[in-house]
């Protein structure tokens, strides 16, 4: 029932925030045994993704590749010209599920959650929901 | 338990249509008070992704800028010639999950559920399916 | 409650591999007759997507143009060399939903689940995960 909210603060126009140590302490607070773990953002030109959480050069050439994939500048005719964040957010995904078993969130062992945000530096806020099953 | 059924009729090639208000819709006649709400699109050459839902022309850049990075004509070997529709379709992905707390779809402010349509026009299909939790 | 695993050898380095029977056999084993499957795959070079079961040159055609969009060799600075991978698995998505009804996936006609390695070969695991509801 209902569901948490982790608020992270952005630093750079483009950055990707490991936020697995609280979306961890969301699901031991909730005492659930077994279920699915959802972590949503609530914006549009920031996302969710999981990814390598050792190597910080790891996530520095996702968003190194990302802005040559879909440049900042390119024309576009959205007036505050973010555009090319609207998109990334839509390729990253907006949510992630993750498996709860014994009350742990079943990760892989080089699996981190992050935050990307693709227009900050912001505030942004992430949901988590837990449901049981 | 079950699922619902919203029918898109597209008018175009490449379109993002807008169907917020449709969920919104499925989800107050469910009467659920909390949960998680998915829309999800039995197709494999048309998504489901969140997005700005004010400015028309978010959407018509990230049109733009993904028919750039997935070329419609680039020597495809599949015969029916829309294997970039397939591709656009797996990076917008085929399912949201969207919670539902207060009876109401948890979005945010700026946020709209919309189908990609990479193959119209066509009539498509959208399933909606809503956990209790 | 609790989740199942399938193995899965890979046997070259990109590859899209239909997995689509062997989730179809834990939805059968588990008798749940509605609800939500997951497939998660608990790597961080290799993602799950839903797409074409019937021509294989969907997938091969999927394979040659995200090759093209993220280039295997860009100067990265990931030492492993496999960041392409890497944002890859990003770009496709580490989990997909299906609707569970009348005790079977709820897919499209052309629908098959895919797991996508795209740093083998390798052993690789996928979890299944359903909630009832």
């Amino acid at each position: 029932m209902g569901y948490r909210e982790i608020k992270v603060t952005t630093h750079s126009h483009t950055q990707m925030i490991n936020i697995t140590g609280q979306v961890r302490e969301i699901v031991s607070q909730s005492g659930i045994i077994s279920g699915v773990c959802y972590i949503y953002v609530p914006h549009t030109t920031a996302g969710i993704t999981i990814n390598e959480n050792v190597d910080p050069d790891v996530v520095s050439d996702i968003i190194y590749v990302t802005a040559k994939m879909v440049p900042w500048e390119d024309g576009y005719s959205h007036i505050e010209g973010n555009s090319a964040a609207h998109l990334k957010a839509s390729l990253m995904g907006f949510s992630q599920a993750v498996f709860i078993d014994g009350g742990k969130l079943v990760l892989g062992t080089w699996q981190g959650i992050f935050l990307c945000e693709f227009d900050g530096p912001r505030q942004r806020k992430v949901l988590v929901k837990i449901i049981e099953g």
